[in-house]
């Protein structure tokens, strides 16, 4: 069976993984980039958007595992964009400009759906009303063996995890004090008792902490 | 001027620092011994108890840290004892026994004051209805010169650190979800702009954090 992965979902100490407020102009809200630096440094992250170099250590390790083996990828539509309600801007093709980093079907979770958006590079973008298990049906489906990735946003994240439907999450816990924004943790009592999980802290100052079974 | 300091306080990844339905048959709720384990297991926590063995690698190290040093502690009424409210058990002289750890001078923070309490080993236990401030000062003047340490819980580190009173905090982020208890992390945005952060997993799989300035 295809496995369900998590990646580089970064966490502030204080368990928010989302800044309050976001907006087309502030993509992650008050928290700013504060929870990415650790990614946005890394030969990674550079390299999916087209650009060289970046540091090849252990944040650009973890950061790698991103793409490979994912067939399919199911997002929240906060992380698609910043419009709440119905869809007024149908303009809007997400944040990522013509050619997003995903190459694979995207599952974008909405009430309002509408019809698919295909770009380039095998992105395309579905827009389906679904539970968890109906959206990982689907994306499945599309991924054709190969893994799924939960894209986030965080309350994305914590719907799978509820449903027990994560094999492998890769959080990264950033020091900063957020105190306020989305929480991950929400409703997940003994969750690790489900995983085996392994924790190492980066010359970065960020700790990976990865819950695999 | 002598620091004040905070060690060995353990919190869940979900933020929760002790857990819920606190009683003298259960003194840590429903987290049971789960927050602490990695430190009933080092040889600084054997040894301030009497016992011998136990680990020496970097759990123990920073265990180790509590107490040289330190020359009296601020502690939480909750800490002390599992009695609320008026005092009606007045033999209770904590969970330590006749020779508690400590070796100092103790405030303990409540509005229910009451005579102190001589023990063995150089603890004495001060009740104290004291503002943050008052309590550091008479602690101060206890410690004569040597450092003072928050001892917990969790709500009087949060006081101390709203307070802008603390000047070193070892925290250890212990990779289980609590779901409910009392949270540390309340109201303490941009905690990590007043201090330099230092982090690293033991072998054991905690995380130690250390916030100091």
């Amino acid at each position: 069976m295809s496995r369900v992965r998590v990646h580089n979902l970064a966490v502030s100490l204080d368990g928010y993984a989302a800044g309050a407020g976001q907006s087309k102009e502030s993509p992650f809200g008050h928290a700013g980039t504060r929870l990415m630096e650790w990614f946005f440094g890394t030969h990674a992250w550079r390299s999916m958007h087209g650009a060289e170099g970046g540091s090849t250590g252990a944040d650009d390790a973890m950061a790698s595992q991103w793409g490979p083996g994912i067939g399919a990828e199911i997002m929240g539509r906060n992380k698609f964009g910043p419009q709440r309600g119905k869809w007024e801007d149908h303009e809007w093709q997400g944040w990522w400009g013509e050619d997003p980093p995903f190459h694979t079907p995207v599952f974008v979770l909405t009430h309002h759906t509408r019809p698919s958006i295909q770009m380039a590079g095998g992105t395309t973008f579905h827009f389906i009303d679904a539970t968890p298990q109906e959206a990982l049906r689907q994306a499945r489906e599309a991924a054709e063996g190969q893994d799924v990735r939960i894209g986030g946003g965080p309350n994305v994240v914590r719907q799978f995890l509820s449903a027990d439907l994560i094999d492998h999450l890769h959080v990264v816990i950033v020091p900063i004090l957020l105190g306020r924004g989305e929480r991950l943790w929400v409703d997940q009592e003994a969750l690790e008792q489900r995983f085996e999980v392994e924790s190492f802290s980066s010359p970065s100052g960020v700790t990976h902490m990865v819950f695999s079974r």
